[in-house]
């Protein structure tokens, strides 16, 4: 049998040793562990970027690898520390929201009496002196290490149901054959992902008919792919997540034109 | 015998969650792997800078490595996707020159029928569903795995001879004793990298005739390493890869003198 | 018995692949080490920084991991390579005190009698040909994987006993019921770490009493961690490495203050 996979996602960057830290204390429980950084680079703070990052990475893994999350503002706070599980996954983090993308799926795709939910209380499977400040070494990477040497999560603490809900946008909302939506990430490419589902664009009519308003640009008919258009020209399309996606062929849209999470998205076949 | 190997190259930076899908897809498909994180800061399309970044690393590596790369601003296009193999490495990603210095060097080395060329047209070994903007995920990733776990290259799809070049500046000419070139690189430190050979500086006479030419700087002769000079003092020497290489002790040349990509370099025995 | 661990410590980045030329050789002579990125974003050069990195992240590793460290400005020069072995650790690289403070912790934890250094002289086990710019390539990662194959430290050169020293800010000081040191790592947050042990502050009297000034700045009483405080709000606090730490909730006190290393703090029980 393979060994087994955690993967850590942080907003820690790597420079200052943080990372490292997590690591060592994650090899020293399991020694044979595979450690997989997914990455370290979400902005300081910024829950709602590693909630999507980890919403666009966990789904393709193994279902036994264990994944976590440390982008922690409220650490040494009254938040509480958990482990969540599906038939896809393991994550580890605090109750933030940062997981709650994958909960929502979880939840819609097997009902929430499949899933475990359990708030780390038990110190015995911590480090022995706690740091307020640094859960992800002291909480979350042993928290980790001992799942993946096989303790059953439910030993680690007493079940919970009512997890921290994201602060996120409203889902895209349709009208009179229009649908309104956002950008609600801007990748490194300065591609701008919508909230706006390839299924609603459908319901608007054949791709040829869409036309897209965002910060006063016109978009249309649907592309395919970034090299559809000149480079240099923008062009709208469906993105590797499925959601609507603005982009610049070789350019950064994002940058050049001031579009930024939040940026209105206005969607209709009889536009203009 | 050890676990595989692949190794990941791309321009996709961390953040966003896609190098986390790939290796998703990779562990998913072969177990046991052990995923290698060569690069993902390579600037956003630059395939010049990733080749280069693949020749640094690549030949390094055990023979029976798999190396994934992905900068690829045609993807969804016809470009096609390939795998190579050569005694030294098997290599996958796009046909848009990428690989061209490795294979280059392979076909230099081994002959071009010790080599193998595949275009990765058999949908069996790619993901379900391939979105046409992320091969990565959906292509190379299933590919290099289902390699790793033993696939034979032949299988992936039919063979192929005429591989796309990469659009490299000429090789340093040589004229009346002569070397005139140009800065390939610049390094994290802001060390500049030229296309001139140690060999074509040896057939200029000995390091202490040599004199060298670049933006009004007049460098020479030749050093050994950045020490030799005092702090703040600029040098000339072979570097790591062969090739001369400009540099700014304990400085950032190319930052502090805006020497670039393109800038000419110009060496003579007897300048000035 | 799992597979041998060597982490990596650079200022390279990822861009230019020397990262990955290190991992190819590691793993061309002991096929089955996991490599383990520790950081490549030390500044340029900065060899204090990678000395606080590598301080923050080894001491939690498994006792039998080999941490190789290039931060290395004296590449080539006449400043040696050494390995460096205590119960504790095994660290290769350049002696010019990226490795003081673990050294100094394992002088004070075992005696110097317990401690290993050796100078690494013998030539067979460095790559053939050593690059003068590119010794993590050519002799500490080749260093590194034959300790993994478990070639004996003293079989690698003779021992040393006088080690480089790092150019460090003195101990904070205390005088007169004060304690007066200054900051020396600034984090990604914009934390600012100081050199003011807790048990110094213990000293001065209960943390209800602790008051701390720096640049113009006053702060106190001692907090537990950020959101004891309002977002926006200063704080002082013991970090997670054991020393005070001054840091603004939700915002970037270096970037915002002008705090910086060096920046002198004043710590006293009945300040102003």
């Amino acid at each position: 049998m393979a060994d087994p996979i955690i993967t850590l996602t942080t907003d820690f960057g790597t420079r200052d040793g943080y990372v490292g830290a997590m690591k060592g204390v994650i090899l020293r429980i399991c020694p044979g562990v595979r450690v997989i950084d997914l990455t370290h680079q979400i902005a300081p703070q910024d829950v709602s970027a590693a909630a999507a990052a980890l919403a666009n990475a966990v789904p393709y893994f193994p279902t036994d690898a264990i994944h976590v999350a440390v982008v922690d503002p409220g650490v040494g706070s009254d938040r509480r520390g958990i482990v969540l599980v599906s038939p896809d996954w393991t994550l580890v983090g605090p109750d933030n929201g940062l997981f709650a993308p994958l909960w929502s799926q979880a939840v819609a795709d097997y009902g929430p009496d499949r899933l475990v939910a359990v708030e780390l209380t038990d110190p015995g499977y911590h480090r022995p002196e706690v740091s307020p400040t640094f859960h992800g070494r002291d909480v979350f990477a042993p928290t980790a290490a001992h799942l993946a040497n096989g303790v059953s999560p439910a030993t680690l603490g007493p079940p919970i149901s009512d997890l921290v809900e994201l602060d996120a946008p409203s889902a895209a909302c349709e009208t009179d054959g229009e649908v309104v939506g956002q950008i609600v990430h801007v990748d490194r490419f300065g591609n701008c992902i919508t909230n706006i589902e390839a299924a609603q664009l459908e319901a608007l009519g054949p791709p040829d008919c869409i036309r897209i308003r965002c910060a006063g640009l016109e978009l249309g008919p649907l592309c395919t792919t970034y090299s559809d258009v000149a480079p240099g020209e923008d062009l709208a399309l469906i993105g590797s997540d499925g959601r609507l996606e603005l982009a610049r062929r070789d350019g950064d849209l994002a940058a050049e034109t001031g579009i930024a999470i939040a940026t209105p998205v206005q969607i209709g076949p009889h536009l203009g």
